[in-house]
């Protein structure tokens, strides 16, 4: 089987206009956008996303930021863990585990992490080891959580 | 034109089966269906939910939630706002006001209100006078947040 490589992605005008063949992009490649524009950052600065290329084409990335063990309102014992989002493979390449290889690659950090996947998906994310976590409305609102846990993380009770 | 009645909506078999009819479907609404059968709600207690009836069939929803000061990370001065969520018309029933009736609820209680709109429906959002928020990743993430201001708030300023 391919070696599927994930790269960070850095912040420059030929990343960003690759984001826009993305379903989900949205203020925050707009807001990534306007700082380039406006020398806010610096060309080839680092962005929260990891991505797959297939030859000169970004074909499949995620977004992934590390939260503060003080926010952690999801695991047991309270902990660094990851957010991850924006996960999308573009339609032509689907089903070449191009998803599967990001996930793995967040995995690699043997953190907890969570994800507020899109409708429909939840067979992927089974795939992966990811579970439902117990829905809190103050601290989830409109969101639909998943979690993983690394060896000897639980999650958290809520009340 | 014919008044639209909004109606809070309460935890019951019949909502919930409603419910599955809209594509935001999620954990919350599972969630809301786990606690009635294991009796950790009463049936007809209070849900987060709005919605707009044609007849007896339930055609609209969105879920409203008021977030309290101290948690106010959007809005100067800082103060309790409601966050919106899970705004939804049955296709059917479009372009009949029933979306707006709803927001205009909730402007109603003259808070600011914040929502995580569905990519490609910020000409509805824009028509309602909201405002894209300045996007701060570490604060918002996967979401693209959306402001409305009553006359006397500002955005609040990010770094």
């Amino acid at each position: 089987m391919e070696h599927i490589k994930v790269r960070k992605l850095l912040i420059n005008y030929k990343t960003l206009e690759a984001f826009k063949r993305f379903k989900a992009y949205g203020n925050q490649e707009l807001s990534m956008l306007e700082d380039l524009e406006s020398n806010m950052v610096e060309n080839d600065s680092k962005s929260p996303f990891y991505g797959v290329y297939y030859g000169d084409n970004l074909v499949a990335r995620m977004s992934l930021y590390q939260i503060k063990k003080k926010y952690d309102f999801y695991f047991e014992p309270p902990q660094d863990y990851l957010a991850l989002w924006k996960l999308e493979v573009l339609p032509d390449y689907r089903g070449k585990g191009y998803g599967k290889a990001l996930v793995d690659y967040a995995k690699s950090y043997q953190l907890p992490i969570k994800t507020n996947p899109l409708i429909n998906s939840h067979g992927f994310w089974e795939k992966l080891d990811f579970q439902k976590a117990q829905y809190d409305m103050e601290r989830d609102l409109g969101e639909n959580p998943l979690i993983w846990l690394p060896s000897g993380v639980k999650e958290k009770e809520t009340e």
